[in-house]
């Protein structure tokens, strides 16, 4: 494979240019009025896939948007990887904060992007990664080097839950048959410091309604006389971290798994200043569970955070109004081992359970899975450690990811294999926010990495 | 004066009819959009004084819009009743929440209003209450007995917090000088539970800002190891208040005046029905302070409440994020000798005092006002009882109200008089809700009570 540099250097314009063609069209799955614009960037996905060498390729009807399969089956006898990813983007408010629109992608040079950035919704998440995976496709159906059996399944809502991913793959498991699932759906820890994500958290995703009055009332009236719904919410969601930040709803650490304080210290030779962390933030100081490093809070322990919150008056001014109804969207991020169904449960429970006389509790459940660890024993694990050790010249670090992508889980459940997560976003390319970029440099080094992770991953599976 | 009551049942339907000619002008002071509208209704009222008998009117300009001002001085010697009201009316929104249009006045009949209703925004509060006076000073002209002076200040901004009221008052003393205040602008028990207000709750109003990192985060890669602004304020203002409802801020109950034993139970002895009151909130239980009544709580009690919140992901769904700001607006009711500008600066320094590291906090002071109290063996209070009695057939009761009207406070203070709140609203005619109404039994039982206010507070001046 000495050849692929060369190829990547000849071809790079191209490369760059085909995926700011896919960034144009604004595939937003959260909002029914680019439902057509959707459906284009399906279309898109299917065709690039047939170009980069794809023997079959189809769009498999779902209950919601179609799912792009491909495949290229050189040898039933030889392993077959699976690379799953994503056509779909977050919305992109709010629209006022972007430098530069959202669908007109631009490259700009930037501090941690010398070499030029790629800014557009979706150019990291995760069009740019997942567009890396055909594009290394192509350079080894070209150059005869695919060594294994590939297939490609590309959703459409990830950005909205999946829902139509988790009806398609147990209806599917004889066409999804593989012996590895890669993904390039998160990030490394800096472009001089590989990283291989080995864990996501679950997460359990609830809205809540607290009602008092059956109407606004004037608060000179009835003030103090009556459970004002929005004092009562705040006193409820203030009770669910003590003290020491613990999650104090019963039975939520149960199942939560301790890492040894080999693990942990494993862990903390990850490279990382807390100064950085709190300047890039601009926060005097960091916050959160007592006993654990800010690393380990992110990471390897479960949170709650409230995600959104709105009751009364919220307009310009004053208005002397107590609102008959608050509202609040809670999150929890879950460790493995936490069964997200169970811990919505609980979750329903109590906040029903500390409820005061005098307002009435309603717990939504919105969505939710399962966390997930990959061992590094795995020889998927292994493959892609010697595949960024070939293109970086240093050995990746494991890492776990406080983030979740709850589809992983349901693969194991359903495809019995292990997920691989590469992947070369950084973790300020601003994901689901505005000004969302990719490194040109990391989409380039992505396409020269994984072609090296199916050869490792052939070898290793003889 | 026996001939009042023959008086209004002949000119009925004259005064029901200008006071929906009134209610016609959307006179929405919050609202520059209806500036003309507030504008035309002060021409509406500058006129009905003028037909009322006033021998000088004038609308008098202010560094907002004008009060209309009328006087009929009689004879110097004589006391002078200061009538004061207002001609704007709060916003009508949420429109959709409205069974008729809030400008279209019509008359329905109700439960509590058997011979009808006249819904309109602002048909309580104020202009029909305000219209009574002058329909009662047209009576008391046209048949020559009108025994004292009499003149009236009808503002246009009280909606809104009356700051041109404040700038007039002081600058205009000896046009306003007065013997006593007459202001009907409150509600009283029932039609036949006559009450009359002693009290008026003062006000803080303040909006709070908590911010922790610059710009909104993810919640799976920043959930639990960054202060999230919304959990911070909603421990803030759990903190509020103890775990017996108690306010916690240090000083705040420091000049609280405390009720003897016999004073509270004579406030016990009105008329109250704990179940009619939880009843018609749809509530199971009140709520409040511990070791006070319902009746206690939002009347010589000090509250706080929250008005309003909002911060993070507020729309349809799900989204995982960690706003960087959170927000509240928050009201304390004051009780007579709380200072509201003391209370503004210990409610800013011990909500910015418990503000975690890790975000800042920022309170901005809206607007107050002082709490006031009318002693009841006050003559003006005397009058205004007798005179309840005459038309009611029985004593009315006086009564804390737990509103404010922050004006009441700076008349005692620049034009050293006493006002007398003689309430003809019910509580449940929705003054600032959709629906506001008034009824016409009780619109005119005031044009046919106040005449008889002048009467016996001239006789007791003697």
């Amino acid at each position: 494979m000495q050849d692929i540099q060369s190829y990547i250097s000849q071809n790079k314009d191209k490369f760059i240019n085909e995926l700011i063609e896919l960034l144009k069209i604004p595939s937003v799955s959260a909002d029914t009025a680019y439902s057509q614009d959707v459906l284009n960037t399906a279309d898109a996905v299917l065709n690039a896939l047939k170009k980069a060498g794809c023997d079959k390729v189809e769009l498999c009807d779902t209950p919601g948007y179609p799912i792009v399969y491909g495949e290229k089956i050189i040898d039933p006898n030889l392993p077959t990887v699976l690379v799953y990813g994503h056509y779909d983007v977050q919305p992109a408010d709010p629209i006022d904060l972007w430098n530069s629109p959202p669908f007109e992608p631009i490259i700009k040079k930037t501090d941690s992007h010398p070499e030029g950035a790629i800014y557009a919704r979706g150019a990291c998440d995760d069009k740019g990664q997942m567009y890396m995976h055909v594009k290394a496709l192509e350079y080894m159906t070209s150059t005869g080097t695919l060594p294994c059996n590939v297939k490609f399944m590309i959703e459409g809502e990830e950005e909205v839950g999946s829902e139509s991913l988790a009806w398609f793959v147990p209806r599917n498991k004889e066409k999804l048959a593989n012996d590895v699932i890669l993904i390039s759906d998160t990030g490394m820890i800096a472009n001089d410091i590989p990283s291989i994500t080995t864990g996501l958290r679950g997460l359990s995703y609830v809205e809540v309604e607290v009602t008092g009055p059956n109407r606004d009332l004037h608060s000179g009236l009835y003030g103090g006389a009556v459970a004002n719904p929005i004092n009562v919410l705040t006193k409820m969601i203030a009770s669910l971290h003590d003290e020491n930040n613990h999650i104090t709803i019963p039975g939520f650490y149960d199942n939560v798994e301790e890492l040894s304080r080999d693990e942990r210290d494993e862990m903390a030779k990850a490279p990382f200043s807390i100064e950085k962390y709190k300047n890039a933030l601009a926060i005097d100081d960091v916050y959160g569970e007592k006993g654990y490093t800010t690393n380990e809070r992110n990471s390897i322990r479960p949170t709650l955070d409230v995600n959104g919150i709105w009751g009364g008056y919220t307009g310009e001014g004053a208005k002397t109004v107590i609102a008959s109804k608050a509202y609040a969207k809670i999150s929890m991020r879950l460790v493995p081992n936490q069964d997200w169904k169970e811990i919505t449960e609980l979750f329903k429970k109590h906040f029903e359970s500390i409820a005061p006389s005098g307002v009435k509790v309603v717990v939504k459940p919105h969505h939710g899975g399962q966390g997930y660890v990959t061992p590094i024993d795995n020889i998927g694990y292994q493959a892609a450690s010697k595949a960024y050790e070939q293109t970086f010249g240093k050995k990746p670090i494991p890492q776990r990811s406080g983030g979740s992508i709850p589809i992983v889980a349901l693969f194991e459940k359903e495809l019995q294999s292990k997920t691989i997560l590469m992947g070369f976003g950084l973790d300020s390319d601003a994901i689901h926010s505005p000004n969302e970029h990719f490194g040109v440099w990391n989409y380039l080094k992505g396409i020269e990495t994984i072609p090296y992770f199916y050869k490792y991953f052939t070898e290793l599976s003889e």
